[in-house]
């Protein structure tokens, strides 16, 4: 079998392996597609190689059928069309409050063990979701960030007469926004690449650059003053956690989607003021795969819209360095079986 | 009758004026008591000069009885006692989304408009809380700070199962934690002032110095692990800040009751690595001044050590000058007919 390995030092290598069984609690999953995370991309770019064991192989977002069970493992059959939901939360305790997914010693399958961007790929049995034989295994390849999508669209109690607010229009600002539109919500990207801005059109969306028009103005008008009822902070910049105490309502609600590695200055005083809330939100709970699975399945929003490419294993190397000089891109998808 | 009028300049005079009658919406209110609050030291020393029509006089946090009654007003009668709820949101807007207290034309009476630090006191009908005949009234003066811990106890949703840590223990951190103490969860008081320390323990709580013992692991230790389930932010500084984000557990909501008047470095990560919630609190609502009353009335938590001083209006002066010097005061009360 054909399997990638991350190198460290921004290097990926292909190498021949030999298809390993599963162990008594596992599958073996024929991988269909792997996405490319952003956390992958944080993964080449050497920011998690102490916590990643290199050598190894990455990838987490991705879709295939069962090729072999383990001997402990029952209501599965090979075959069967399946996603992985890559948390190993076994080391669960009564101080996470049953918050499984996020609990303090949760292991992410991908990154702190090994990944999808292999032919074959041997997982819990746990983490399994199945598809239906009808669900496409390319689209299926987007359940785990659309998954992420739902999580924050659903910790955000969006309502379907209020207005969202999505700051940032990449790979997960994009599927945030249409998660979000799907509840009835009416919904605001706001993205500074043009090339973005033209990409969540195709998708359906209202896309504005805040760089030609004043942001929180627009809402307004949008909203006969009420401003946003919700503002998904999905940027990751300054200029984002400026404007989302600016652009939130009375009681509006921030998601905190992006990830800040470093303390960030917040308008704290807008907190106080308008009684907002600032909302935390990580990976997925069960219920949000199943919701996503749904979403997929039925294939009523334009996802495949959302796939601008798709690479064999044996490309890995360039497809990396292709995300770094495209930032116009969504999401790449490894052909695992190419 | 006596009136105390902020000449701005940290000056305060105390002026004979003619005692005034009530216009058709208004009650006059012989008022009782009235308490000095942080946002009456802050006028005090000129940081809301901008805000203030000077001279004028402050003071919100009050009780009294009704002395005289508008043509318009019904439902009250003379000698009733009484305290106002000093939110003027006759400017609220539909896009104020029913959030009236925290309207976008909110005007505060007592600092957009004339206070209670005088004899008498003539304010708009609508604002008046109805006192039982049994009811202190030199406690009542600590509804409106009372109504406060409420308000922001209420919005963390804390349960009787859970840990609430305080960060700050001057009037409101201690009302605050009295208020949390009283839903049944475990509450914990941080505060570097030995001698407000001491004043915690005076009223039955657990305080601790956390220049003293690390007070995560403090935490940690009296929660099995989990850390605080609820944190209140009601210091103002950075190093609550900064612990907020550490002490509090997965899931955790912290309460921004503290005013930062800058922007404030903030651990985005860790809101998004435990899905914390942070959550803006600003007065009350009208439901939490009748649970203040109830408390008030009922009189079974120790307020009366929460009033640490009781001056006649012609030491208005001397009163503010004292808060300077000593940070070990509780709550100051203003005795308006003396």
């Amino acid at each position: 079998m054909k399997a990638t390995i991350y190198e460290g030092k921004k290097t990926f290598s292909v190498v021949e392996k030999e298809v390993e069984d599963p162990a008594s609690d596992e599958v073996r999953i024929k991988v269909a597609y792997s996405g490319v995370c952003g956390t992958d991309v944080h993964i080449y770019h050497g920011m998690m190689d102490k916590r990643v064991s290199i050598p190894v192989t990455i990838g987490h977002e991705m879709s295939g059928t069962i090729d072999a069970i383990g001997d402990g493992v029952s209501g599965f059959s090979v075959g069967q069309k399946v996603v992985v939901r890559p948390l190993d939360d076994r080391g669960v305790k009564p101080s996470d409050k049953g918050f499984n997914h996020i609990c303090e010693d949760l292991k992410f399958i991908g990154i702190d063990s090994p990944g999808s961007m292999q032919q074959y790929w041997n997982v819990p049995a746990f983490t399994l979701h199945k598809l239906k034989d009808e669900t496409d295994l390319k689209l299926a390849a987007l359940i785990e960030p659309l998954s992420v999508a739902v999580h924050d669209v659903r910790l955000s109690e969006l309502q379907a007469d209020e207005t969202a607010v999505v700051l940032g229009g990449g790979p997960i600002g994009l599927l945030v926004a249409m998660v979000a539109k799907e509840t009835g919500a009416k919904v605001i990207v706001s993205e500074v690449n043009e090339n973005r801005i033209a990409k969540a059109k195709e998708l359906g969306l209202n896309a504005v650059n805040p760089l030609k028009l004043d942001l929180v103005e627009y809402v307004k008008e949008q909203t006969e003053g009420r401003r946003a009822d919700v503002v998904f902070e999905v940027a990751g910049v300054q200029p984002a956690l400026d404007v989302m105490t600016e652009v939130a309502g009375i009681r509006g609600r921030i998601l905190m989607v992006a990830i800040h590695g470093q303390k960030k200055e917040i308008d704290l005083f807008k907190f106080f003021w308008k009684e907002l809330k600032l909302i935390g939100a990580r990976v997925y709970e069960k219920e949000d795969y199943e919701r996503a699975i749904e979403l997929i399945t039925k294939n009523e929003l334009p996802f495949e819209e959302m796939i601008t490419d798709v690479q064999p294993l044996s490309n890995i190397q360039n497809v990396f360095e292709n995300i770094d000089n495209n930032p116009d891109g969504m999401k790449v998808l490894m052909d695992c079986q190419a």
